[in-house]
């Protein structure tokens, strides 16, 4: 039986298009969520067309193979760990941008393209593609779309979705299907693009994305805020969101500011309860008049130090501190990032329940992220060689969840539900919806070829 | 069978809930798409909870009666008119501000709110509710939701889909789903908030949504340029979504400039080609260096008059060609509104191709609308009295509708499918993407008793 589908896939494929040696199928077995479980897959097949992947999908489909999708397997929630006797489609032979418009201020692309390399092709002609996960130069793009990937711009550009104007995407039983378009505005039926967006390959495989391009933003004016308490930071986020448009608005607790500068020296004040981090890309005066104002607001929140700069590499090195949050965390032992997103008001309650955490818990957690959204990443920090500390690493995670839950927030912001988040989902959604989601899965997968157990 | 399903209704709604009288159900047989046909309604029912929405839904569900949601009324492609022997579901009493959360920048109302009242309501505590369909004053967020509403602010700040968090929607059968949340960032299952949104009722009922808030824009810088021909129009519209990021960019032909200046002689340059209106609110020094590059962008495009003004009332004066456009040209007949989106590259050859038209057709059509987005509103104007006129715009608007998708673009950018444009919509999508549409619908409402005949 597993010969016959091989057979059949070989059939289809180039010889270099399918693979079976288990050293490369081990390299592909998982994403970077180390906590995840992760199957052995059965092959590995790497189309280079569309044509390709309705092939391999009609094969799946005859025979019920699992197929688990993955780009740079970059991901964060085990979305793309392989499924026992799974074949694994990997999508990064398909790498090539189709066409660039810099007038309609779009770019078709193949999903195996580098988010990077999609941002270098728009600077090339004076343009930009807004989307940037932390992951952005080694993430797919097919990746950030079917994670809908966040990043630092979204709080004033959005998110991944936000930049989709149209899709391609083969289904399960090999069909292709063509959603939205060229236009930045289009009625023209159901919002299907937003319905494959973020689905974690669990509906359908996405072979090429028509992306939305704009201008250069103008240069930014970073600042830098010190504050004393949670409480203080948190009121300055709200006053900043409510008041300004900031195009970067970051936060960092007191234990990612001792692990970056225990990683690297860079003067940062540790006794800070939180540092915060902004932009504005304003331009020009207005943009030092925002950031002014900006400052003004976290003083009056209670900010110990501000400090602002209009100069490029004065602001990099403002930010570089954020930068390294998550690597100088990595050095202290075994990290688990979780991802949660809150109401911009529930912030400081976030920040406070999961330092209460930490204690309880007795386990490291460094919390940083995208302040401006409400999107957060504690970061458990505990050696995995002593399982008492496992153990309760694990429980600190469920704790930050449970609280995330109860501050009316959601289980995941910008890295999916994966494998890691999947016992959470039900919770959150209610029987109702929940049971939606399996009506719209069994409706458009009526076989479960397609990523099973995961996300839902 | 049809005494006693009304029989049922009154058992479970209030006695104003409930309405059987002849002219009531005339009154709310139709929306603003003059074109299309309508049924005769048997019912029409009011409720004012979520509650009365699932009880009501549950006795159509019982007896297979088809349920045609409506708000104001103020739709434009007959997606409200009634189905022969419908029930009429208006939910125009279900219109209060459950919550204004005026520090996590969002509102939960219910879908009989005015899109006005929600704007006035943020007003009051500094904030802005941004989406802003011309019908703004009278429409409902209900049936801004139900179409995907858009507007003159698209350009910089998206549709109405782009300020939703979350919403409550009643199934079919009376169960309710909630989608989305609270939070700005939400990755945590399937984007059912995007399926909902522009979907016509055909899914599901939207009794609550959460809404986005945003920090009110500084006050506005406008520009008014005339150009002498549609292709150098194009290309200024072109260069200035390349170069800037215009909050309103705006363009009157001919014939929409020659009605205006019919209705009300503003002075306007009635031998111009087309007439670009453009905003920047970047704020203060800066908002007025942003139209200064328009500016110069239309100049260098050709243009052969430009005026700049940052004076509020005078901002507003340039602005009411735009604001009597539609009322212009339904002074010199009937008029049927057409509604389709192109790449903004090919918005001059859009232009033309309905000059051409208009020409061929023998048919008076204006056309203006959101040129920043490509989305224009060619508007057809004849004597519905002769027989012969009636049956040349009919071919003329069918001819518009081949031209678009011709161009890549859509055949409804914002006024959604309808009845109006349902002829078309198979030809946009294609056979695969259609069938993935019915696919849904028969999964989300196995029955059909969701507005049936509208959209598919």
């Amino acid at each position: 039986m597993s010969v016959d589908w091989l057979k059949q896939l070989a059939a289809v494929l180039p010889p270099e298009g399918l693979v079976t040696d288990a050293d490369v199928l081990e390299a592909h077995r998982r994403d970077q969520a180390d906590w995840a479980p992760a199957g052995v897959a059965r092959a590995l097949v790497r189309p280079s067309t569309t044509a390709e992947v309705q092939a391999v999908l009609r094969v799946a489909s005859a025979h019920r193979v699992p197929v688990v999708a993955r780009g740079a397997g970059s991901g964060l929630s085990g979305g793309a760990n392989a499924v026992e006797g799974c074949l694994i489609l990997s999508l990064t032979r398909m790498n090539r941008i189709l066409e660039l418009d810099r007038k309609s201020l779009f770019a078709v692309v193949q999903p195996g393209v580098l988010n990077g390399a999609l941002k270098m092709a728009a600077a090339e002609v004076g343009l930009w593609y807004a989307p940037d996960p932390a992951s952005w130069e080694f993430s797919t793009l097919g990746g950030n779309l079917a994670t809908n990937a966040g990043g630092l711009c979204c709080v004033k550009y959005g998110v991944t979705g936000d930049a989709v104007l149209g899709l391609e995407v083969v289904l399960a039983d090999g069909s292709v299907v063509r959603t939205g378009g060229r236009t930045v505005k289009n009625v023209a039926g159901y919002d299907l693009t937003r319905l494959f967006v973020g689905s974690e390959g669990t509906l359908g495989i996405i072979t090429e994305a028509t992306l939305r391009l704009r201008p250069r933003p103008p240069k930014a004016t970073t600042l830098v805020a010190s504050f004393p308490t949670l409480v203080a930071a948190g009121a300055a986020v709200i006053d900043i969101v409510a008041d300004t448009r900031p195009s970067l608005l970051e936060l960092m607790d007191r234990a990612t500011v001792r692990a970056v500068e225990a990683h690297m020296p860079l003067g940062l004040d540790v006794d800070a309860a939180a540092l915060l981090l902004a932009r504005s890309d304003a331009g020009g005066e207005q943009g030092v008049a925002e950031c002014a104002r900006m400052a003004a607001v976290c003083e009056a929140a209670g900010a110990t130090f501000v400090i602002q700069s209009s100069d490029e590499a004065e602001g990099e090195s403002l930010l570089a501190a954020r930068r390294f949050a998550f690597l100088a965390l990595e050095k202290q032992g075994t990290t688990l990032l979780d991802d949660v997103c809150v109401p911009v008001s529930r912030l400081a309650e976030l920040l406070a329940a999961v330092e209460h955490i930490a204690a309880e818990r007795r386990v490291i957690i460094g919390t940083f992220g995208h302040a401006g959204d409400g999107n957060m990443h504690p970061t458990l920090v505990f050696d995995r060689n002593d399982a008492d500390e496992v153990a309760r690493a694990q429980a600190a995670f469920d704790d930050i969840l449970r609280a995330v839950l109860d501050l009316g927030g959601t289980i995941t912001g910008e890295h999916g539900v994966g494998l890691l988040k999947r016992p959470f989902l039900a919770r959150q959604l209610g029987a109702e919806t929940t049971r939606l989601h399996h009506t719209l899965k069994a409706a458009m997968d009526p076989l479960g070829i397609l990523n099973p157990g995961k996300l839902l």
